[in-house]
């Protein structure tokens, strides 16, 4: 996916090497690479299966064709990889576990990677907004409800609300369990044990589940609430900087808009623009991975299939909404007076509103959030709880 | 919605009356008479305004025709509530308020009574769940992958899996932050301050937010998300039951099976059925609430009421589900001796893996989650985190 | 439904009283007087039973109560039905349906009496679309690209493309087939035979299926996406309206707009909000009902069911869009020198675009799409398909 | 796409190659040669364009790359091109077009190509299902609702059922018009002209639209709503495989079946299994694409980029999903001694069910169905209207 005619676009940034047919051969070899020491094999099988798990070795292309035969790609990786290491060691790839065990291991490791640029540029949003937040505590401008002005905010009362739900965005990703998978041919973890288990989890920096969880798709619908709760949070924002960069209203301006060839005069706001595109993409792809958690007794026949499509271009479509964000947010121009102008504009604000003192409690808010926010940089939720 | 002709079905339990046209109303006027104390007028004043806070005093459907004019149905009400207190304490009625803090609120209030019955109903399928892992936990029956039988699972595990997910829905749930709704006509708190935002949250009971939240639907997002969830994970469970239920598995049976006037043999899962009926609804729903996230400036002009029947859909359709899983797993009646002539069958799991050691292993995962759950019996999540 | 507390906003206009709760009782009634009609009984039982059908001799609440025994609101109604009419006409009450053959016939009956105010919305806004594009043909406005200024076009053009995705909606759905259901317990037809089929689609002018569709939903998809269309069509005029009734904007103002008691300068677009607040609802009800065609073997065991309330969700979202939607556009006041003026805002279109002639494309496309739809009044497709 | 890990399970057929980024490129060429000849350039310089416009001539990596400039691969691509053609000829390509002709374009034509192997396959498949429903017309099995043994019918009906369902998808899919779009930068055709867009749409044989769609999405709804019905049908008929395959049923088995390394006796449905994996990404797709019909003005601002994975992932999905069907109709095995013996199991079909005549009613539905194929091949309805 990373390098498509689309991916200029709609996959921009680092996340799309992460999700990549690449990215996820590693991850399904990292995952047997981890199954064999796990297992306790004889250093010496455990150095030549994991010198064989690199993706590099293995043709994408043909494992993928090879895998209609079986239903799943994890089947022709299985042999190539046991030809490759060869011998015993080769003997014992794969030993107790099933295809989806690997599968499903290597999705979560595909989500990690995929959520660390993804929150470093979500990270980054929150901190451009933040800027603009200090910056524009008291930078007055028109309020808006239903798109007409109502009465003075400040825009830094608007960056604020931006960076408090980038924060709590990423701080909700962050918090989703990424575990292992292990259960073996039908989940009871025969023939391998807890034990195995526990230190497979345990060598993949993985959550250990309670239980393998092959039909028990809590975590993946976790991770696909907190992306498209991302994707939301990311399309206001830049839903948002669309609005303002209009001609007619001419608040902010990005730092690199998109040109025309044939209209020199346009300045489009690109980056919020290909952000919306990402972010948009969003919902659907959730309503999949929801309506895929109904998976019938210890493997499903179709529903877990249904997962691997959405779940790859929702961290591709998030990854890319977040990075486009950030390049709109830190590169944003800020045109005050603009803002002063339009607030005096006949039928906005009413001139009785246009009083100095006007903002006074939107700074205050302002101020509010910055405090809370530097009192709780890793806050998961920043809303005070009833006692 | 509670009692209407599809409602035996699909709105089965306490959950309908939590969010039924008038639990929404009684919702909206706590909320004006919490702003009333928390805005500290005198207390003759709050007491009047309390009293007339009182739903059966209203005519919903008057509310709702009115409503057309405002577009929301907060500004009629305000009306009739200010004739109904009458004098000086009527002119106080809602003042500093604008109609989202109003509708907000009580959208969190409606979630939080909603979410009563809906978490007693998770907890108990939960504990019935938990009930039949231990009876069964050494009940021998087939692993079913893709819907082939693979190798023999007990019982036990099966209903095993059910439990934590289902414990671990309910946790989501409980952990999903409710907040007051506060910002007056543009959101920057202008003329309430936050000392009222700080008063009115605690007289609610919801948490108190850092900023205003009229465009940042991070809530209701997440919200949907733990709500679809749980709807995926009531799916699994009942979907399970319809599978076991089927004439020619016969491995498990409702306590109250429906009949059919025409085919008297007929023994349907009524309870299962209903509650994928009931749970199917939630994707598409969760994705209307995240599509919706997308909210201009201060005020939406659309998105956010394009949330209002989503939402109550998506509660009474989760709770409708938890309901009927309930009676499902309650009344639960569970055929050992079919499960074991179905391991037998031809083309089945082949004998040499019938052995008695055959499920130890699912047995010792059993006692492994009955074993977490009770030293971990309110535990958000289960998993083992790495260190 | 049609009378709640929400139903002023996303319940206008007829379409409410078309799929409220008495109006399916009374389709229900419908489909088993047209059944006893079909099977030809003597004259005294069918005007027995025609007799008893009709819905204020019922009790939704408590046949919505009862329908959970069972599953479905058809068998308590039929009980119901049989005591009403009594004697040996009642025991031939429903004789050879099924509950589904009820209730899928009675779903067609309701969706043509909800399409009925709704095709007639959706041609009255066509209407108020296509006098708007006569009277603006020549009207110059800034053509807005990535919602900032372009090139010129007329007020007339945008107007003539909301027409035609109007006419092209309501053509749809007018040729989406709506037939009748009837199967009997396993559709197969037995004991009733196609003879009675035959007569029961006739007699309720629906169209006659070649076999029962219990479990090919095909119909139910085709509705849906024609209502999701439709609802995407009055979603993209609204949002222009909104768009230009910006105060920053102001090119349009509705006829009718929203006040607000705290602001009275404010001149909310409440009707095209609103509408956009019915249509946004839609994709997410008419993912649900796809996901619903995968109904097992003759009767579904939960699918069936979670199309019931989507179904009427969507009637009532697009039946509600495209009445607020028609309204809007009926009263629009247009203003043709605040378009003039905007389009010399610096930044916008350049002064050598802002040409005399500048606009006679878009005049000409104007007149060719007035003319296309006076030529082909009822065309279902007016593309001219390649020969 | 079409070479990928996944794309063995999920992107099966011809259909893969028609979507991946090549087929997109190609046809935004066949785009641009298109336009050189409806303009009527110099003949010489239509034959320097047509040279150039073949996608081996550029670097797909590289044009998305530099898509990000201006937000769409167009423009870039149109760079390239121009150098690629140099001189008076590569002055002259695109011209007068903007970026969204050319894609929109682009993609009616992928569309267009993707749907010729999509067709042979639906074709096929209900071919196949045809063949079953002649073959056994009547073989008696049990009819089940609600997955449970109901009455009598015969396995001719259930694969009769199938066949009216995909033939009404094809046929419905064959009918969705696919338009040329050619409007120039804000949709007025200035400076083009009505006569090029003709010769535009007729050189590629793509329908004339009335009025530019940049912003009317009618047709990709039209497409996506086809297109989730044929998922859904599918879907229907891979589930009832699946169902119907189950080790305690085992009435059908497909010709291919998928073995298992650690389960030599598995005899997993994988066409099935893998036709439902690919079939149920439809519907979030669809809601995408419906949510997406909301652009703003003449060109939107994020949802139109919105559109272009999950078209491309639609189109995929649908493909692939009858491509699994037809392999797993066209090799299905079908038991009918099973379907007795199982008819005859204690708790299903009563004894005073199983009569000989008992079947006589599906056996009619068969031949009517199979006789109104044979009368109606091409029908788009099969239903026959009310008059």
């Amino acid at each position: 996916m990373p390098d498509g005619l689309f991916d200029g676009v709609l996959g921009r940034g680092r996340v799309g090497a992460a999700v990549g047919d690449r990215a996820w051969l590693q991850a399904m070899l990292d995952a047997e690479a981890a199954l064999a020491r796990a297992r306790q094999l004889p250093a010496g099988q455990v150095e030549a299966i994991a010198a064989a798990c690199r993706a590099e070795l293995y043709d994408v292309a043909a494992l993928g064709a090879q895998a209609a035969a079986s239903g799943n790609p994890v089947v022709p990786l299985v042999e190539a990889l046991r030809r490759e290491v060869g011998g015993a060691a080769g003997g014992e790839v794969h030993r107790g576990a099933t295809s989806q065990d690997i599968l499903d291991t290597a999705a979560m490791l595909v989500a990690r990677r995929a959520l660390e640029p993804l929150g470093d540029d979500l990270r980054a949003a929150a901190e451009a907004a933040a800027r603009l937040a200090r910056e524009h505590r008291s930078t007055p401008m028109a309020g808006r409800t239903l798109l007409q002005q109502a009465v003075p905010t400040t825009f830094g009362l608007k960056a604020a609300g931006w960076m408090t739900a980038l924060d709590a965005a990423g701080a909700r990703l962050a918090a989703v369990p990424l575990a292992a998978q292990l259960g073996g041919p039908a989940g009871t973890l025969a023939p391998l044990g807890p034990a195995v288990l526990v230190r497979f989890s345990a060598g993949l920096g993985l959550a250990e589940p309670v239980l393998p969880w092959h039909t028990d798709r809590t975590r993946v619908a976790d991770l696909a609430g907190g992306l498209g709760a991302a994707c939301g949070t990311a399309a206001k924002a830049a839903g948002d900087v669309v609005l303002l960069s209009q001609t007619e209203v001419g608040e902010v301006r990005e730092g690199l808009p998109g040109g025309s060839s044939s209209m020199p005069h346009k300045r489009n706001p690109v980056a919020a623009v290909s952000a919306l595109g990402c972010a948009r993409q969003a919902p659907g792809l959730v309503a999949t991975l929801l309506a895929s958690m109904e998976q019938e007794h210890e493997r499903a026949a179709g529903a877990w299939h249904a997962e691997w499509r959405p779940l790859t271009s929702l961290l591709l479509a998030t990854g890319s909404a977040a990075a486009w964000l950030r390049a709109c947010l830190e590169g944003l121009e800020v045109d005050p007076a603009r803002m002063r102008a339009n607030l005096e504009l006949p039928g906005g604000v009413p001139p009785a509103q246009r009083t100095p003192g006007a903002t006074a409690s939107a700074e205050a808010l302002v101020d509010r959030a910055l405090d809370r926010r530097a009192r709780q940089p890793e806050a998961d939720e920043a809303d005070a709880q009833p006692s």
